[in-house]
């Protein structure tokens, strides 16, 4: 690990003198830092995240530590990622405008961003659970994918700019292997650092013991790591969005790699079926139903969304090697089998991926609140257990699924039945 | 380009003063250099090729120029490949022992590598248009392509070092960017510096109006640019090859790039494909049908010869992150789905590039000597036309043959149409 010599994590104590002097922070919250209250309030699984309050204002800061925050010291992981969190941030900002959080400075020895701060913008996944709705929140996040996917792949940018892109991103090794073994690998064989729900036994043997699903599964593995076809979030589950009741954010893209462009939807599609998969747990018999069908339709209108834009950025701003305009348009040829062939490739992609995030937020290391708030296991077991043999049809047999709607009906008739 | 500022090209004139004190060299050829014979034989599109005679024995000293030598200065081309072309050499001689040229010197600045000279070897091309065997070719070529494939991926190597090797070849841009252009796009529309025999205009029609076929070249081109499942040769035609009656070598990866495992493959037969098309033109008639035989059984002897060592990798040395022992044979599963979908996976681009490569080497700048060297157009474009269209077919429906014997039957249908 390449920790620089002058990298110190900052502490609550530290705080105003070493940021003290920064201009664009001092500038944003107020100058006079004996006055800003700063307050730690990271409750992700790596970093270091303070929100300092200023006389005029707010900011965050995020300091990646050099071990695993969630595990401790005996898991180092490189500083470097706060590098590439803030380059994929940038990134993000130009294809996405509007929707990551804006940039007031970069430490590259601190490995610290100073950012906007988001308010009231509260996690998204902790809005799921409390029942709210967001309103745009599809639409974002579906613009949000499509942009990023297309505009960072060899469809929009120049081949020579990407293939350096890619190679300098390929430095993030440190957690792109993280998602190699949590996510693609642990679930399918008895990691040590694995967890599951008591009870959930009978269903992890089902999976563990379907030889196709796990080739399926290893197969989204070899996309992952060889198919660089754009830059990707990596991480893009509702932990990693934050809203108000009509505004919608991204952030946390330090798992960024390039990877499949179905990589990004099809991790946040999974995280809106766990959400929806959890509800029986966290509402009132009478709000259950409407609140369902509000996330499934969620669901299907991020769907919309991607490839509504997907389809227009082809037409508007298709200026890579793949597939241009003069081996079709030029020529009277339409080129929209390409288009149409390229986005069911992502969506193929996309369902592999989501039923892949469904097993490891349930049976690998890291899983999320939605089922881990659920304090009873008798109450926890059956609802991950819809989940899981979801994931596994998905996994299986995705491919023959021919529309969002087919997705979420699947949802709809694995949510009525009993497992366990 | 960033052509170094002592760099200078080798002449006949300064050969032995510039190359007399390196030790390799003189160790191999002997120590006189006044008594070295100097020639100039490179007959390649890029480089400059000298063959030196000393009093012990020979070695062949490959320069890169700063520009494309078929084309002259006004094509810059970036000395760096030779560094490229070096470091994919040393890979290849450990993961396919015995199969490329002893490296006896390298020197990045003059972008020179000094090699055994391989005699009686003769470019594989050159004894395909006169006629002759060659014993063990296609157990060198299928075991080489195997070999290199499988021990380059993620299949094989640590995860980490494959990525940062990925990241290294992505630097060797300006080649891949040829590869892109010249094979994969320019046959299908008028690029500036295509040609074609006269009389093929209604065949280029065909082709260059076949929309589908053309999506999916592109999804090809797609996989190429993306997919950096192992470090591939980029460049495996038979003038790329040399032997003798019954050794074989390959040569020139100044190419090389992290792409998909069914590239080399992919090439390497279809140059064999235009072997045999192009045969008509120089065989006597009771020589042709035997010398044709020999040379589809050399195809479908490649392919078994590829299918068996894979296979045999696959449960010898599969030690990377993709289908881990962990997930499969540990649990009491066999991984034997996972490795024939792989394996077919493979066929299937393979197939593809292999039809798109007929295509450019009859319709794009860079055209072949089993073609060329026909010297009446009345006679070459009835041939090149069964291989510009079986070309078409593999493209469109490659993934529809099942077996290599499907392919040599292809071959054998085309080879009795008449197209013009």
């Amino acid at each position: 690990m390449d920790t620089p010599a002058d990298y110190q994590p900052l502490t609550l104590d530290t705080f105003a003198r070493r940021m003290g002097d920064i201009a664009p922070l001092a500038e944003r919250i107020g100058a006079d830092s004996s006055a800003w209250q700063v307050e730690e309030v990271g409750d992700g699984n790596l970093n270091l995240v303070f929100v300092v309050t200023g006389a005029q204002g707010a900011a965050v800061i995020k300091q990646a530590l050099p071990y695993v925050r969630l595990v401790g010291e005996s898991w180092p992981l490189p500083l470097t990622r706060a590098f590439f969190e803030h380059a994929a941030l940038r990134r993000q900002e130009v294809r996405a405008p509007g929707t990551v959080p804006q940039i007031l400075h970069f430490d590259e020895t601190q490995a610290l961003i100073v950012m906007e701060h988001l308010a009231p913008h509260i996690i998204l996944r902790k809005k799921l659970i409390a029942g709210e709705r967001v309103s745009g929140l599809a639409e974002t996040l579906g613009l949000f994918c499509a942009r990023t996917a297309f505009r960072g792949s060899d469809l929009a940018m120049d081949t020579a700019d990407k293939k350096a892109d890619a190679a300098l991103f390929a430095g993030n090794v440190a957690l792109i292997a993280i998602t190699e073994s949590l996510v693609f690998t642990d679930p399918y064989f008895a990691a040590e650092m694995n967890h599951h729900t008591e009870g959930l036994d009978p269903i992890v043997s089902v999976v563990r013991g379907d030889t196709e699903m796990k080739t399926a599964a290893h197969e989204a593995l070899t996309a992952f790591s060889t198919h660089a076809e754009t830059l990707c979030h990596g991480d893009l589950h509702t932990g990693s969005i934050m809203s108000t009741d009509s505004e919608t954010r991204i952030i946390d893209p330090e798992f960024a790699f390039y990877g499949p462009m179905g990589f990004d939807i099809g991790m946040l599609l999974s995280n809106f079926l766990m959400a929806y998969f959890s509800q029986p747990a966290h509402r009132a018999p009478d709000a259950l139903a409407p609140y369902q069908d509000w996330i499934l339709a969620v669901i299907e209108d991020i769907c919309a969304a991607f490839s509504n834009e997907f389809d227009r950025l082809w037409d508007a701003e298709r200026a890579g090697i793949l597939f241009p305009k003069s081996l079709f348009e030029d020529q009277g040829h339409s080129s929209h089998l390409a288009r149409d062939r390229m986005r069911d490739g992502i969506w193929q992609d996309a369902l592999r991926v989501c039923g892949i995030e469904m097993h490891r937020r349930t049976l690998s290391l890291a899983h999320n609140a939605d089922f881990e708030d659920i304090a009873d296991p008798a109450t926890r077991a059956p609802l991950e257990a819809r989940n899981i043999m979801m994931g596994r049809e998905l996994i299986r047999a995705g491919e023959t699924l021919p529309n969002p709607r087919a997705l979420t009906d699947m949802a709809r008739h694995f949510n009525e039945e009993n497992f366990l």
